[in-house]
């Protein structure tokens, strides 16, 4: 029974310090900041919105299916930026609950996201 | 099965920008502001506490059912004044996990709160 | 039913402000910064590590089930010790996903990591 327990916790990733994502009861949980961080804030943000894509599409789920969203920004005047390119992104009728605050992030990064999705 | 995995998540709420409740798998995620927030932090900690009662309503849920409450105060020195007002809000032995700390919230905005709640 | 209910939560802890652990549907919630302040960052973060060792004993479970860890450092330059002492806490193939950003914590505090864990 232990042996089956652990199988029911799955993992993405290749790193020792952390996984992509972890899935368990059909929860499916992860962080993203800009994989190219070379960027402004506007590109920054469109590149986790499109990250969490990939990631959705890679354990088999989509946007209609995204809980919730912790979003910490490097200055929350970007907030204003934030809700464009997140309005485009959103599925409608089936957006996440949001919570967004100010948080020092790390040097040249803008914008950071912690997801909590169901899996199908 | 596809269809009933994604009627097993309700939202509840009619922002296209976000879900003010997403429930799935028994469990309930939104956040919480204070909806007039041209008050003091001890009135907004107050509101954000009565509407996360009005929520727990709507729910079918209650306050000895709140698994974990992460609270962004704006100014840590008012963790005081939420000691005080969540004492006296905590369901006794049912009390939720909780963090606090400081993060820059919106102008005017003196506390933001994450809930985690199960649902009936 | 809704006794079975309230009873499939198991909370853990003797404060009236906050429980220690909170524990539904397999999923085990808690937060921890370290509980002998009086010392420097890494001592900190080894502490909170440590504590997070004794309360995955405590509910039944281990370093391979947990899932999330979400970090607040104090200042985020300690990043750097995090990972060391991190690196040798966690258990290989079996990384949690984390997200680490820098937030106003309680005087004399480095450190506080919010930890949501797989129970058997």
């Amino acid at each position: 029974m232990e042996f089956a327990e652990v199988s029911s916790i799955r993992r993405i990733g290749n790193s020792r310090r952390w996984s992509d994502v972890v899935i368990h009861n059909d929860v499916a949980y992860w962080a993203e900041v800009a994989e190219k961080p070379d960027s402004d804030v506007r590109c920054q943000i469109s590149q986790v919105l499109r990250q969490i894509d990939t990631t959705l599409a890679e354990i088999g789920s989509d946007r209609t299916r995204v809980i919730q969203v912790m979003i910490h920004l490097a200055n929350l005047a970007d907030v204003t930026i934030l809700n464009e390119v997140w309005d485009g992104w959103v599925s409608p009728g089936h957006a996440p609950i949001r919570a967004c605050v100010q948080s020092g992030l790390a040097q040249g990064y803008f914008v950071e996201m912690l997801i909590t999705a169901a899996t199908p």
